[in-house]
């Protein structure tokens, strides 16, 4: 999955709230990578969807009144491949 | 919920798969509208993100070997919002 | 194109903002129907990325600090297909 | 920006077309960070949609009939911030 957060109504700096989200994605025990415009989670799909679900309670707890998430989640039956494995694909065709 | 599903490995036309996510969602009692890049979701969170996780296992078992979903989700606690609202607000700004 | 153009450090209520792109969709004289995640704009690729750009020069002027745009684009060289085509496809088959 | 490009009608693996944008990055000059879901690129407005636009051109030249590019892209006008700055900001308050 790739998880990006945007908490609307509380100023320009959401570094505060992503922070949050990422102790619930480590709290989960799933493996996780911040980049600029989100994080790469992985894991399965109940833990994964746990994970933004709890962000979303505990930001509006902290008062965040609107938030949008956009999601990108990806699922495949041929093989199994990590987010590790999808990096290093392409940089193998770039060599 | 905005939710735009991605069948990877059957070919152009994806018009198919698409109906079959369609269905999940009338058959969990969800309004939806369909547009030219995705579908708007209304619901409670648990129910909407049911029909994406269906939609991905019932694609699977239909063949399609990788899926990639978009989804964009917004939760507010301030205030009732529908997604005609949201339409609607935009177009008395415009007349 | 799919494009959702999300303005922060406004506050809360977003549609004036939306409604300003929609103004410069229009005086492009490209074809657009709004939802509730975002607008469908239909048109030739550099002429609906012009949009984009003066959407955000043109609310950063109306003084949005900060603005993230969420697009999706698609190009196809095997066949012409409109916004409608894509819509008529899926309603066909839930016929 | 962040970039996420799917090609559609060319099998599974798209790992080599993923390849062959990332060099169109590259030769355009520009700073990028491949993830396991698109790339963050860094640049002006121009340079990085020039680099989107590229690279369907390519791609449809190498024979993809479909693509559809997924973009997030954000501009500020109260003050810089690079992708390693918005990284940076979330890890201190890890900390």
């Amino acid at each position: 999955m790739d998880l990006t957060v945007s908490p609307f109504g509380v100023g320009l700096s959401v570094s505060e709230y992503i922070a949050v989200c990422h102790e619930i994605i480590e709290r989960e025990g799933l493996e996780s990578r911040l980049h600029a415009f989100g994080t790469n989670i992985e894991g399965e799909w109940d833990a994964v969807f746990r994970v933004v679900k709890e962000c979303h309670e505990k930001l509006h707890e902290m008062g965040v009144p609107r938030i949008t998430s956009s999601i990108k989640v990806g699922t495949r039956i041929d093989r199994d491949q990590s987010m590790d494995d999808k990096i290093t694909s392409v940089q193998s065709k770039l060599d």
